[in-house]
């Protein structure tokens, strides 16, 4: 494990001395609001937690931290990425003597009333809020209760507190170029679920792409993101007169649902039909072939969100919590990178 | 969803007045201690969830229940039992107004320490037991602690609280003895990690049949339940002499691994090799052919050991608590069935 990050290590990576580190993060006095802002963000990115033992257990502590999943219960079961976000946030939270409080919701009412609860009964210090929507609701609820919060996705323009994310930009155009390289002109995408940010934000970044480059077809299809629907859209697209040579899909348990469905009607994998996935799982590397996929380290992009919001805590349980600007910094980790494997190949048919 | 179960439920299914239920129920004098043990194993059975919000509000009362998990973070993720068992936990506790906290822990000493933390500061009225051992000594410091607890497998004989359980003799059995009926001789099992007690109780009911069959070879491996581990002892068996024309494996993860193995061998699947996966998680049915399993319903699973457990710290909370035998009543859950699909057939080599 990696030596913990000291308030002397933060001082020297902001140009600051260790008393003004210490002002920033305790929301005294004592340092400018810009200055407070430009520490709390560098102790987020040198992944900070606040040391709980040395400090004196506040009664109004929950030593806690919450998550709510407004997901059907039995879709969460078969899709790693939750449980692998849960697994790094965990990681961290530990190391902090923090735990972890999950609740799976129904509906976005519902979500809210357990943020409220949550809060007044003092049951969390703060949560995460996970599927930010295009239009999210969560994001000023939450920011007008007073409860810390990081937004587990973005970017999420004029956000009252602080966003973990990845750039779904760049990756949208990596992949399509890479198939267009391979030689595909008809290619299609199984999306997530509408209405979520980060689908809104391939969406566009790919017809963008697509529009840039000569494709023949390249079709989008929206989805639950479970292997059912990967399957059901993955023979539609295939039995179709012009069938495309590569699919893409938003993640991985419907890719390895498309691969099932591809080798029930007898396709050769690549050399009739590539397959990419997005998030790699190790699912990817169980199917044969190996599934090509966008890449991010989940589990680590869950340590981080946890050490933001750890950060905020601390920040927010001092007597002078930081203005508004410290809460809204925003932490951007390594876009998902193209992980080339078997299940891709040049385009022949 | 179902109605809910009322006191006027549980005394007709009893057979006894509503007030005995009420009684036993709230650990009150007025019923002997085998009456109330039935009555709470009933209650238990049938689902009776304490209407929390009809109770007042007591200030050492937690309102969460408690999980740690003693696996290492990364494979969390992609086993889908986990998630499965804490989606069908969840879905009873909201209904009874509880949050569930989880915790990953390295090691058994840090998870007592977790148990002893939690019930000290009343961070938890409960918790789950999972992945018990053969010789468990959680089992003691948990009930020495006073923490109600259930145990997620058994049966575990001895025990001081009360243990949600299926019966793991009964599906190895069947499923040998369905491969011998195909006309299998030599199978092979990959089995979880050694020390649990549902790997213990298979290993020996699979030795017990496969004495009583006629098989050429029965071989058994112990695995760690990741799908890289399912790959490698798949490879080596497949590459074997006298290779197995069948194999079963203790998850689903490692089924689907060794199925893309057998693909990338080339070899026919059912015509060269059976695979049987044990739990069913939709994963089983995305792979091509798609994965023969035993099947359990994990999430209903992990609503009835939330029932047992929100049942048990109803009956703790009330002024008398009730004697030991209450506590220790068991539940036993449908054993896991045969469901056949296309990764099993005939022995034809």
């Amino acid at each position: 494990m990696a030596r913990r990050v000291t308030i002397a290590d933060i001082a020297a990576a902001a140009g600051v001395s260790k008393g003004a580190v210490s002002y920033a993060l305790n929301g005294r006095p004592g340092v400018s609001e810009a200055t407070r802002t430009k520490i709390l963000a560098i102790a987020a990115e040198m992944g900070f937690v606040p040391n709980r033992a040395a400090r004196s257990l506040s009664v109004s502590s929950a030593q806690t931290v919450g998550i709510a999943l407004r997901r059907p219960a039995r879709t969460i079961g078969i899709e790693p990425y939750f449980m692998e976000l849960i697994s790094g946030i965990e990681a961290t939270l530990s190391g902090g003597s923090f735990g972890l409080t999950l609740q799976i919701v129904g509906t976005v009412q519902e979500e809210l009333e357990v943020y409220r609860r949550w809060w007044a009964e003092r049951r969390v210090d703060g949560v995460f809020l996970c599927d930010l929507g295009t239009s999210d609701l969560r994001l000023d609820f939450v920011a007008d209760l007073g409860l810390p919060a990081v937004a587990v996705g973005g970017p999420v323009e004029g956000a009252r507190f602080p966003a973990v994310w990845h750039d779904d930009v760049e990756p949208s155009r990596d992949i399509l170029e890479y198939l267009y390289t391979l030689g595909h002109r008809r290619v299609a995408r199984i999306a997530g679920i509408p209405g979520l940010l980060h689908t809104a934000i391939r969406d566009e970044a790919c017809a963008e792409t697509a529009a840039g480059l000569d494709f023949e077809s390249a079709t989008m299809v929206h989805s639950d993101y479970t292997g059912e629907q990967g399957a059901q859209i993955t023979r539609r697209l295939l039995s179709s007169a012009n069938r495309p040579t590569a699919i893409v899909y938003d993640n991985d348990v419907m890719a390895v649902a498309g691969l099932g469905v591809a080798h029930e009607l007898g396709l050769e994998i690549p050399e009739q039909l590539s397959l990419v996935a997005w998030d790699d799982s190790p699912l990817c590397r169980l199917t044969h072939p190996a599934l090509t996929s966008l890449t991010r380290d989940i589990p680590a992009y869950g340590a981080k969100c946890a050490e933001v919001l750890l950060t905020l805590i601390g920040a927010a349980e001092a007597s002078a919590p930081p203005g508004p600007e410290a809460r809204a910094f925003s932490v951007q980790c390594k876009p998902a990178q193209l992980s080339p494997r078997g299940s891709t190949g040049p385009a022949l048919v």
